[in-house]
């Protein structure tokens, strides 16, 4: 029989953002191996339908079984927002985890005012998944969502600590901070890397929830739970396939990674 | 016989961009059918790999060329940078017409001073297809290029005359403009939407060129030229086909083509 804990996770998102999920995954399991999908040639799918963000959904879940995964993450929050369930439906008993299950879950064991703000994509936000699962765990708690389409190119721009990124999340901020939130959950991939940032404009009080790092903890429980947890004493092994690989993907890569890439593969689609 | 005139121009691009050459090709050629398509579902296109591009651009060719278009207008400076070449071989004897050709023809006849800046997408710029394409029109002119990757979210955003359009500005253009340039080039077709703020940070002395215009432009001294330009009386027919219908699609399309769009047409690929 074989042993299914030497299984990679399977991680995927629409770029390069769920690389903080796999950052995360590498710091908080670093037995475990990984294959990471990222759809560069389709990114970004926060401006896409859902019907569209399905379709290719499907068609990474489907590449990522035949790789032989024992775990799923969804580490885009649109993906979790509109098709999580296109790709439950095809993993059948392996277990899938997402970033928006993982943020919701945290902000609502965190929050004492009961007040929490969430930030996204104009997808995602939409969808209105991160109200939808935090009234599920606590009908009393308030969500207050707020769309923030340039976040992800500020980022991928490199303006981490830039007077127009500190502009653009003050006027984007203002009207979540006005509903006294006490929590801020980042419901997008890319945010980890403004955080300093974002802790700035809202100020010392506000709880950031970086569900990068709260879908990890949830892997490492799952993986405990049900026994699948990698035992082995080699070192793990990390893949990385995309479909396309743009100028800079290297640099913007390593940036949401925090360290080398190593070899990355390319499928054509 | 069939009457070549009455065939429509197609018009192409990676996203909604493009329409902003429709709406100048409603106004200098007002007979004449149009159809136009946009790669919604796999938009933007700068940040992509040539490869890639050059694979969508051949496929959105094939899908034109099936229509009976007398003509192929390259929407996208993008396309027109990298995959020009694609579409001129399968065309065959119908003219091929580009943004780039156009913006730089204009260019090179306007600039007084002989230096003359562009700005773009990553791709249009890491190109260097403007900076060719005037150097072979005359060698003597010096061209400065500046990537300015933020301008499209922005533009998409709606912030047309916001302080963080404008602060971004003055960041991109403050190395283009030390070189004393009198002529600056809109080598993208989102910027001209934010033509009045761009003037505003580049003072009354620099002239810009609006590629979109100038296409208009060529397409009519082309038609005419060929005898194919459309003498019917009957109203023009406009078609618009995209390969997603994302949210906000309406109306960030209507900001670009400036009336209302009817109809759109949705392919999937």
């Amino acid at each position: 029989m074989p042993d299914t804990g030497k299984l990679p996770i399977g991680v995927f998102d629409s770029g390069v953002g769920g690389l903080t999920v796999v950052r995360a995954l590498m710091e908080r399991l670093p037995l475990e191996n990984i294959v990471y999908f990222g759809d560069t040639a389709r990114v970004p799918y926060g401006v896409k339908s859902v019907a569209t963000i399905e379709h290719f959904t499907g068609q990474i879940t489907d590449y990522l079984l035949d790789q032989g995964v024992k775990m799923l993450i969804i580490a885009c929050n649109t993906m979790a927002a509109v098709a999580s369930q296109v790709v439950k439906d095809k993993a059948g008993a392996i277990p899938v985890l997402d970033v928006i299950e993982a943020g919701a879950r945290a902000a609502v064991a965190e929050s004492r005012s009961r007040a929490i703000g969430v930030i996204g994509t104009p997808t995602t936000i939409n969808s209105n998944a991160y109200a939808r699962r935090m009234h599920a765990l606590d009908p009393n708690v308030r969500v207050y969502s707020q769309a923030c389409p340039l976040f992800v190119p500020l980022v991928e721009e490199g303006w981490l600590d830039h007077e127009v990124t500190r502009l653009t999340a003050q006027e984007y901020l203002k009207p979540v901070m006005a509903e006294n939130v006490d929590t801020l959950v980042l419901g997008c991939t890319h945010y980890p890397l403004i955080k300093p940032l974002l802790q700035d404009v809202v100020g010392p009080d506000i709880r950031l929830v970086d569900s990068a790092i709260t879908v990890a903890e949830q892997a490492a429980r799952t993986l405990t739970e049900m026994g699948i947890a990698n035992d082995g004493r080699s070192l793990p092994t990390y893949c990385y396939t995309v479909t396309d690989i743009p100028l800079r993907f290297q640099t913007i890569g390593e940036r949401f990674l925090g360290r080398s890439l190593g070899t990355v593969n390319k499928v054509d689609w």
